[in-house]
């Protein structure tokens, strides 16, 4: 027997690739639970070096730390080729949101040795961590997190009105700003796109204090964007609430309904 | 037939003018969403060419803008023009909400040869970005927009009562913070305008850090501005969100009525 | 007839009493309505000179602006004394919240020839300024701001148990602070309630920048203190919004009520 | 009769037992309440003298300070005993609430001899404050207290999940920053966890101005963040707001069904 043939032996064998599919995807079994665990201890471990890493210069410890990164890269590749072997359908696997997920962890170490920057997408592994959930059986934890997609989803058509809404003013605030305080010696308004920033970044209340007004007519109008944006701030925070009662009564008479028909029945 | 004769004609021409029409206004034919897309594309440009018009130096490319700039006020002449003619009523059409949006949008480059300042107005025209729901069909976004609209239209009076509570607050509060730290040597607290200015930056939690109290008592009383401030962030923010579940309730009953009605009509 | 006998008589007279009560309280007769509006205006007079007051330095306008401001507080004095007078309750009006704004908005000028620190409370006089509603008969806006004050006065209490809370937090994550920064080289956590400070500037996401943790521990725990301030701001605007859903349902279903009540009247 | 009887008998003496219970957990006779008072007034003491101990150097000053510290501690201490020894299950008290508040606000002292940093939990005598609402009887003030909580403790699942999906969105955002600005001359952004923290303070909208963009690439990215922040922001108010809706709306009906089935109850 060649080594294709036993190859495709394996590829062929269901009962074994039945009990990786228990292992990998389940969390029933005693293995399945401590494969998912060790799983998780990895993704954190891979998230916390991505993170600390540029915090070390002792060669020692870069050096382990790359060793690391490799070793976890390598485990999440044979994962994500174990997933690809033993899943009924591995394409829907690999459209899946979660499949896509699972790729983009692994691809930027690869990618790494071609583009540099890629090295920096192994930030992306911190989207696996949504597997917390699954793994520590917390599903109504999955479910709240529905109802706020839910919300969101529902709620985001006004959402994007708004934002272009904010861009246009955030647009027509800057310039006129610009207008104002570009004169001034010594202004930090040096640009339009610099005046929009500024805008920006005071509408949404985070106020860095690098780029500020010193002339009176530039504090006058600041104070009327600040204001502005205090009273918009309320937009979004509207809609998501009045979406989220209504989902949440929706939820209630829908249950509701089902009670009273289940009495209905009864009789 | 002279030249002024000719010219009446062509105003006259009525199936040009309607044809006209369906281009300019309509978006259903080939030609009228073509227009549609080739204006949007203009509009976008035009903006782009405000914002970052300052941050070049190279006189090429600086020529090059002016003139593109001229080229696309001079198209959206011709089109503001071409809308006043083929309208079957120009003067709803002048005083309608795009029809000064449009003016508005040609006026600067006009004026910018009177007035320097006009110049910058050139910003006005990104409010013609609204109309890309209308380009692009997205009818249900605008009635979202209205919604939003007339949640924000049905508490404009309880913003307006709460505008004024803040305004006397503010000049309440920074007059107060003068007083306690004007006496400070090295202190940024100058005038009761720039206290004012300061009272606004803090309770709008925007924060910029340029004036900032250093006298224990300025603290203390700084501590008192912003926690009112972030107990007054939630009023707007209440009224909005309580309009909306309200405007959309109203919605609810409605539709609910209406199906109810049809409903026993059918019966 | 003597001096005094003459005051006794004009104090008794009944007509001239109606007729000054109609002008200075009532707003219905044209005398009611020119003497509101120029009260308006002396109000706003008055507020805009204590407020740029502090950016002259001119002898002469400074000297005329002390000048307009003697004159208008002895017209404000003038209007306290022929409010007391026309009263038909003095009482009454002395005790009410106007009358109490009405006093406090004539002393600070009195007091300031004893306190110096006193003329800052003229600020108080734009408090004011809430007259204007009913000056341009805007009853519709008082209506609603009845409404505002009838939903923070609802959720008062949670309100207050809400600031003890954030108060003993406050507490509690400054001295936390204070305990690890303090021990840095050119910290700016001095003190405990220097870094009491630094938490409530932080926790309101107001965010001054004048005191900054330098540590990585530091750094860590302010992340914590923001993330937690990010939540609790939901709480007083949750507190807020469900309490004006909850007065405007119940005004909605008493209209209701008293829609059908009529209904059934006129059966 | 030795000292040891003598003790015995005084623990097994149930009269005093009882009156020491009604002083010190009861606040019902005129005892009760003035220990309540004289409580409150040591606890207020305590937290300023912890807070505002690090701003006196005078060693008289502190010394006393010192003392008075000394002599709270051991008043507390003494309490804690009294009240282990008086209630009749002290186990339950020990592991109550405010059993655990009452020992971690004496300990610090007497850990401090070991640890020096645990002096500094002294400030979590504060907690003890909450005692004020049984000391002013204001149990209405307690009830809408619960409110909150159970509205909070209902949407906790959502806040969860909402909070890992933030520290998601900050590790990405974070380390993305860090690629971008890292490469820049002077950057601030010198490693991912301050890139990380600088995304915190940014999403908060907290915006200190410590670490800021330079580059045009770096602002445009932290507008988006900025953006982003500011329709989360949104999202836990939302969840608040909406439980709130339903805490209110549930207890509304509970009440209505019990006013009707007294009502039916009296027919």
């Amino acid at each position: 027997m060649t080594l294709k043939q036993r190859w495709q032996e394996l590829m062929a064998n269901q009962p074994l690739k039945r009990k990786l599919y228990g292992i990998i995807f389940g969390s029933d079994t005693r293995l399945g639970r401590m494969f998912d665990i060790v799983l998780m201890i990895c993704i954190i471990v891979s998230i916390l070096i991505t993170i600390f890493d540029s915090l070390f210069t002792n060669p020692w410890i870069v050096g382990s730390l790359v060793v690391l990164e490799y070793l976890l890269t390598a485990f999440f590749t044979f994962e994500y080729l174990a997933r690809l072997y033993c899943s009924p359908n591995p394409r829907d696997y690999v459209f899946s949101f979660f499949g896509i997920v699972d790729l983009v962890s692994i691809l930027p170490m690869y990618l790494g040795w071609l583009l540099p920057g890629a090295r920096f997408m192994i930030a992306l592994r911190s989207i696996r961590l949504i597997r917390v959930f699954r793994v520590f059986k917390l599903f109504s934890f999955l479910e709240e997190g529905y109802l706020l997609m839910e919300s969101i989803r529902q709620s985001f058509k006004k959402i994007f009105v708004f934002f272009l809404f904010v861009v246009i003013m955030v647009i027509c605030l800057g310039t006129i700003m610009y207008a104002v305080e570009s004169g001034q010696p010594g202004t930090q308004f040096t640009s339009i796109p610099t005046s929009i920033y500024w805008a920006i970044v005071t509408m949404t209340t985070v106020g860095y204090g690098d780029i500020i007004p010193v002339t009176a007519v530039g504090r006058f109008f600041a104070s009327i964007v600040m204001l502005l944006g205090y009273t918009i701030v309320a937009v979004p925070t509207g809609i998501v609430s009045a979406s989220m009662v209504s989902v949440q009564t929706r939820k209630k008479i829908r249950k509701e309904k089902l009670d009273k028909d289940e009495l209905n029945g009864e009789k």
